[in-house]
């Protein structure tokens, strides 16, 4: 359940603008906020099994978006290539000059470190 | 108009498959492949009106898209980050390294550059 959750948050993230407004909210309450079913009936004044199907069509509507464009897929993949890169740079090349002392490479080469690093955020 | 050309194929690149089968065959056929709307009217037997209509559509959903998503602005955005990132490590280490003969770093960093420079595709 939990890793359904994070990746309903992940798909949320790129493609909730393209639900409702009504789904946004009844995804935001159970899959964000942590509200129950029951809850969130509640506040909309709607049945339990009204929120669980329109919960499940949700779901099943960013899957398609997924489906169809990739966004999330093509994000991990980014992130994975950006952790490489920083951890050959610091390694291979931090690391070694650091220990040598070659202060007037280390620090514009740990700025340089932290740029890709904010790649990470985008 | 060149300029609207070039939007229209990025934000198709983006988000082309959540339009219907027929409205991507006929963004492709006027701006990927430059038939004239009678060309287009022609091939799916209708008025050169009724493609003109179903472009300005098509064309609105796309900037609809971007408008909630913002794929090409991050898209923009983090090309921009990465280009930044490469002119610094060529200008601030590769030159002086190259110019000092600092092979044993040198050579790891250009695989490096390299690297980064491959995230321009993702």
């Amino acid at each position: 359940m939990l890793e359904k959750t994070q990746r309903i948050n992940l798909l949320f993230d790129f493609y909730g603008a393209l639900l409702t407004e009504r789904q946004q909210q009844m995804v935001e309450l159970y899959y964000l906020d942590d509200l129950s079913l029951a809850e969130i009936a509640e506040n909309f004044s709607i049945s339990r099994q009204a929120v669980h199907d329109a919960l499940r069509r949700s779901c099943q509507q960013l899957e398609e978006f997924e489906a169809k464009l990739h966004s999330l897929e093509k994000f991990e993949h980014r992130q994975q290539s950006i952790l490489h890169i920083l951890s050959e740079l610091d390694a291979r090349i931090l690391q070694p000059i650091g220990e040598f002392q070659q202060l007037e490479l280390y620090h514009p080469l740990v700025s340089i470190y932290h740029k890709i690093e904010r790649l990470l955020e985008d």
